[in-house]
């Protein structure tokens, strides 16, 4: 059982009620059920009538007193007994008065079918609005509008209020969609491959309640053991990350997150109407929230019926034991491009396969036990591996069933499973025409028809046991900025150009958070910039002071060793500015000793509208973008996130020692990231930050130029609050 | 049909009478065949017996008069007639005298199933070879040893001389696998899936016949429409490449090549005793054979659902039809993560969409239709958009059947095809528990389950019809070295340290061949180089003659501007040398014009010993291995390999004038790869080269520093020819 945080405890607790009686109902009302099953209402009530409910099944129709077959009544305050939830097919302008009347009875959970609300615009969304509003004053709670019903209950409480005809038998599986024909095509390929659900909902245009407060529910339901979704967005991403995040700790969240191109995004904006977000910061928020990102319906599938067996995939060296050599080689191929390892077994292991093999079999890893493999040796290889300590994972690729029956395989593999335990897993592929037999799920074996298939939702889930196993030790601590940096803020906001902080005001706002940079003094005039290089004695650089990409405009000139020089570098530059007729961006210029050792990075934050900040940490100097060697995390930023973001950059290796390089101040990148993460959390007037290059040093490390803008009117840009913790 | 150059057209013709005896037989003898069905040989010949082959088949067994209730032969001599095609299952060590056997009978087609040859050892490999002799001095051509047997034949000469009991009904797709239980398993997927079988050959271990072979047959057969191809290895990958890019000018080859890790070329060794190269040079290698590489066993189904029916691919634009919001959205993401577009349609096409559709649809693209679409709708909706001349493809999503059933919408589509034509080809999606109905395929609409995989074959297929355009046009000029260059490495080789060029005989050869170099002087004492620096009379580098990398050691220094500096250089690196226990690398230096402008990038080539050459280009400097900004392709250049290497980098830019910074002489480093092309063809001599960095300049091209290394023994290395065309 998942320990929630003290606040979402609580948000459980006020929650449940609702759940239980729309997961849960003895009674069910259907208003507008239509007696025509050629229609959408008529449909859905003949599902519900049809799908073996033992409650009260309840239709509510004006005109006609009974409904394919069943006692209806006018209205809902006629029914027999209240209703627990109240399925909603009536058009939009009459849903009003439905919410009312069930708010007026007490009825807690009102599933709105109806569409004609915030997808259709402007007065639709209203109107949508003003649903919320009425049930909001009867304490009730809404799933939809523009939803296609949801799928509960137990035993012979079990319902299906939905458009879809074939739902998949009761299992563990709980299924969000945001959008419900497609979540029902995904219920009939799970009901295909044996996959029991335990609630779907589809959660339509979310007036009401949201992704997060069912994933609050299942996360404590012990009859979820995995969670699906399907999102085009990510309504309140913030409270969704955290409330995913302590979720995942206990069950699995696998999400398919559609919208990811361009054209994805179109599509989606004109069917949910909702803002979408970048993909980068959609992968970065599933990341950091624990959830496990398919990048496909059949991921999806496939994950499921990982997952919905057992949870615990502990490590990442699987065994391969086939009657195919080139299956194997393929499932090698699958298992080490997906980042998992196919190790050589042991000598000792080596020696006890050779007993069951023939001469001809190969007892390396891959094992070929070639096409005449019986069933024994099946069982026999698959408890070898699974017990030789070698291997985490057991995969089993079976080929063509040439002389020995797929069935008898599936038999043997159900035993050698009781024989070694959970402990390693047997993962099954059937690679032909039949596939997989249904026995072999049964026995509790997560069986798949292509080896691609099976390996990359095993790294999945290794990934996820990884991840989960350091998690839930992650918190922010909590902290509020000084009240100086309002008010600093505020009077640089007064100097600041286009909202673009000055020079000497970035530097403060740096300084104030920790971060460093190299010495660096204005000048106005080339005699100025020659003095202030004979002060500093040493090599500078001479730039434009103005928060601009200088050196695409010639606004830098390095290696500037005297005060003659200096001098010149001014003149130098004013030349290329003037040329480039950009000539005022020449009045101040900075001389700022040079960093000549480390290596160049890049720190900063945006804001994205929905996310709120992100923070990026990449490879810095010229090559930043057309090397795109980035990492993006939603911010706060906890220690781990820090360090996991460096650590997935290519360059990282650039930082600790790269080919007679020496080992640099990790620390202090951190550092550099942290302060970021504290200035997006802390400081709302600020729209992005740009610190490139940081160069990284032996010891330290210095932000040689800085771009800072802040919102141009005072309260402008996303609110986030000043106080900030996990 | 393929125009092959002249002498493929001769090998084809040579070979043509064994290959109608393989795949076309009137008579076919099974040697060794089983009367029980429980054994493979038993099989094989209850898979043919009763594959109602109306040829003679012909069991050939010593000891049973009658097999399987067919009448039997002692030996092939006693047949009635000289069988076409004689398939082996005899013990290895009885294999030899059948095939002297049916050599004498001047029998043309022998398919040896029997194991225990080159996949067992030493022994088995000279056992194998003696199998090779004996048939090539009968004029007798081999397929196998070890292998799975044959499909093949038209009409009622159609037969299954196999282990599988499933094979697909007769079509356009002919397959060859080097692995025959897995072959047999892509068989069965294959009818599983409605897609039709031309042939299939199970290769084995490959004494005689290669697939190259069977590719020149297939591409001027017209029956063939489409080759399927499972590799673990590419035996004589020359010539394979050569045959594979005339015949895929005309059929679509697609290769699933496994070994692509280590585990799964450690799996590969054991199974077919073939050395593998590494997984970039067979990238390579199949894209300059013009093939298809798919990325898993589902990916060669989905490519042969999609280019069976219609080769002609011809754009990216593709058009969205669907009944579900959120189906449309997938659909867009899968194509566009693929490299299609999903273009808005025009206004024009958008007002006749209005005019089929209800005002919820959305008319950009995806069109979202809704869930209450009829079949009428997606009919006119696919005409519209398939003759909008907005697309070139039209992608239709069906979602689970609400009210319109999926048969009548497989109809309607169907009338759809028709009217619109084959410049516009429709694919279908039907994302639910029934997939899509097999009359879509009967009418020529390629059909799926999931929209990614329909989207990433319809990105392969596009992507090969426009390699196809270009391929055949593209032929490398022959050309012999002088004479010179053989006396040349003869004498350098005496130079030598371990293998080394030293650095004059390195700059003498990249002279030789058109490659400019900086202006340099060895120089032995800092006096020496003192002298240097001032005749050259601007910033040099100093640094290490011997070929090594010198930066890893301090044997560089850069920016050296005066003859004092010069000297002192010379001291500087010979100390760090002493320090790094290398001291005596420190007795010759080089100092070197430096070249302070352009940009760094790499050029160079290796040796696989199967491919042979490899020629690299990338990304030069220091973060050459982090980036892995490289591409890769098998010598000899043309000149569309050329530029498409160049155009493939990230770096790519970087030469066309990236920010702000000048366009350089792409040409220039273009001619660099050529020019290392022709020293890989021209000198075997040569094990590797590597130039790096070389500067391309505004005007030029210059290698700043190479290494060259030869062959320690006059003759070594991998044979390749002097002369070298296309």
């Amino acid at each position: 059982m998942t320990e929630l945080d003290g606040d979402l405890h609580l948000q459980l607790a006020g929650l449940r009620p609702a759940m239980d009686s729309f997961l849960r109902p003895q009674a069910i009302a259907v208003v507008g059920a239509s007696s025509d099953p050629g229609t959408l209402s008529g449909l859905l009530f003949a599902n519900l009538a049809g799908s073996g409910f033992g409650g009260a099944v309840l239709p509510v129709n004006k005109r006609h007193p009974s409904i394919q077959g069943v006692a209806a009544y006018p209205d809902l305050v006629s029914c027999p007994v209240v209703p627990d939830l109240v399925v909603v097919c009536v058009p939009a302008p009459a849903v009003g008065a439905v919410i009312a009347e069930a708010g007026r009875l007490g009825v807690k959970a009102v599933c709105v079918i109806s569409a004609g609300f915030a997808e259709t615009g402007e007065a639709g969304s209203d109107l949508q609005d003003a649903l919320a509003r009425e049930a909001l004053a009867h304490g009730t709670r809404l799933v939809g509008p523009n939803c296609a019903g949801v799928v509960g209950g137990e035993g012979d409480l079990r319902f299906n209020a939905t458009f879809g005809r074939i739902v998949p038998p009761p299992g563990n599986i709980s299924v969000i969609s945001q959008s419900g024909a497609f979540g029902l095509g995904v219920l009939e390929m799970m009901g295909e491959r044996g996959l029991g659900l335990r609630n779907f909902v589809s959660i339509g245009n979310t007036a009401d309640l949201a992704i997060a407060d069912f994933l609050l529910y299942w996360g404590t339901d012990p009859g979820t053991e995995l969670v699906l979704l399907y999102l085009e967005s990510v309504p309140e991403p913030r409270r969704f990350m955290r409330v995913a995040k302590q979720v995942s700790a206990r069950v699995p969240i696998v999400v398919l997150k559609a919208g990811r191109t361009d054209a994805g995004r179109r599509g989606a904006a004109s069917h949910t109407a909702a803002l979408s977000s970048g993909d980068v910061a959609v992968d970065a928020l599933l990341h950091q929230a624990g959830a496990i990102r398919a990048e496909s319906v059949e991921e999806v599938l496939d994950l499921a019926a990982l997952l919905s067996l057992h949870h615990r995939y502990p490590g990442r060296r699987v065994g391969i034991v086939t009657n195919g050599g080139g299956s194997g080689v393929i499932a090698a191929d699958a298992c080490e491009s997906n980042g998992l390892v196919v190790p050589e077994v042991s000598p000792a292991t080596a020696d006890r396969l050779r007993a069951w093999l023939p001469t001809e079999a190969s007892v390396a890893n891959p094992i070929d036990m070639i096409a005449s493999a019986s069933e024994g040796q099946y069982r026999e290889v698959a408890q070898v591996v699974g017990q030789s300590g070698d291997v985490d994972v057991v995969m089993v690729v079976f080929n063509v069933p040439v002389l020995t029956p797929a069935t008898a395989v599936a038999r043997e593999l159900a035993a050698a499973h009781n024989h070694i335990g959970a402990e390693v897993p047997i993962v099954a592929v059937f690679l032909n025409r039949d596939g997989p037999p249904p026995s072999l799920r049964q026995a509790g074996i997560a069986s798949f028809v292509f080896p691609e298939g099976a390996a990359r939702a095993l790294a999945a889930a290794v990934t996820w046991n990884e991840a989960r196993d350091r998690l839930p030790a992650e918190r922010v601590q909590p902290r509020t900025r000084p009240a100086s940096v309002g008010t600093f803020l505020a009077e640089a906001r007064l100097r600041a150009r286009d909202g673009w902080l000055g020079f000497g005001d970035t530097e403060a706002l740096l300084e104030s958070y920790g971060i460093a940079v190299p010495k660096s003094v204005t000048a106005r005039t080339p005699h100025e910039a020659g003095l202030v290089q004979s002060k500093l004695r040493r090599p500078v650089v001479v730039k434009v002071a103005a928060p601009i990409h200088k050196s695409d405009i010639g606004g830098v000139r390095l290696d500037v060793s005297t005060p003659g020089a200096a001098a010149e570098a001014v003149r130098g530059i004013r030349a290329d500015l003037e040329a480039a007729g950009v000539a005022d961006l020449g009045d101040e210029l900075v001389v700022q000793e040079q960093i000549t050792e480390g290596q160049e990075m890049i720190a900063g934050f945006n804001r994205d509208p929905l996310l709120g900040p992100l923070v990026v940490a990449g490879l810095g100097g010229r090559l930043v973008e057309l090397m795109g060697d980035v990492a993006v995390r939603v911010s706060p930023l906890t220690d781990l996130d820090v360090t996991e973001m460096v650590q997935s950059l290519r360059s990282y290796r650039l930082l600790t020692g790269y080919r007679g390089s020496p080992v640099l101040d990790l620390d202090a990148f951190h550092n550099v990231l942290k302060a970021v993460s504290a200035v997006a959390e802390e400081c709302p007037e600020i729209a992005e930050m740009d610190l490139n290059p940081v160069f990284v040093l032996d010891k330290g490390a210095m932000v040689v130029d800085a771009r800072v803008r802040l919102y141009m009117q005072p309260g402008a840009g996303p609110v986030t609050s000043r106080k900030w913790g996990s």
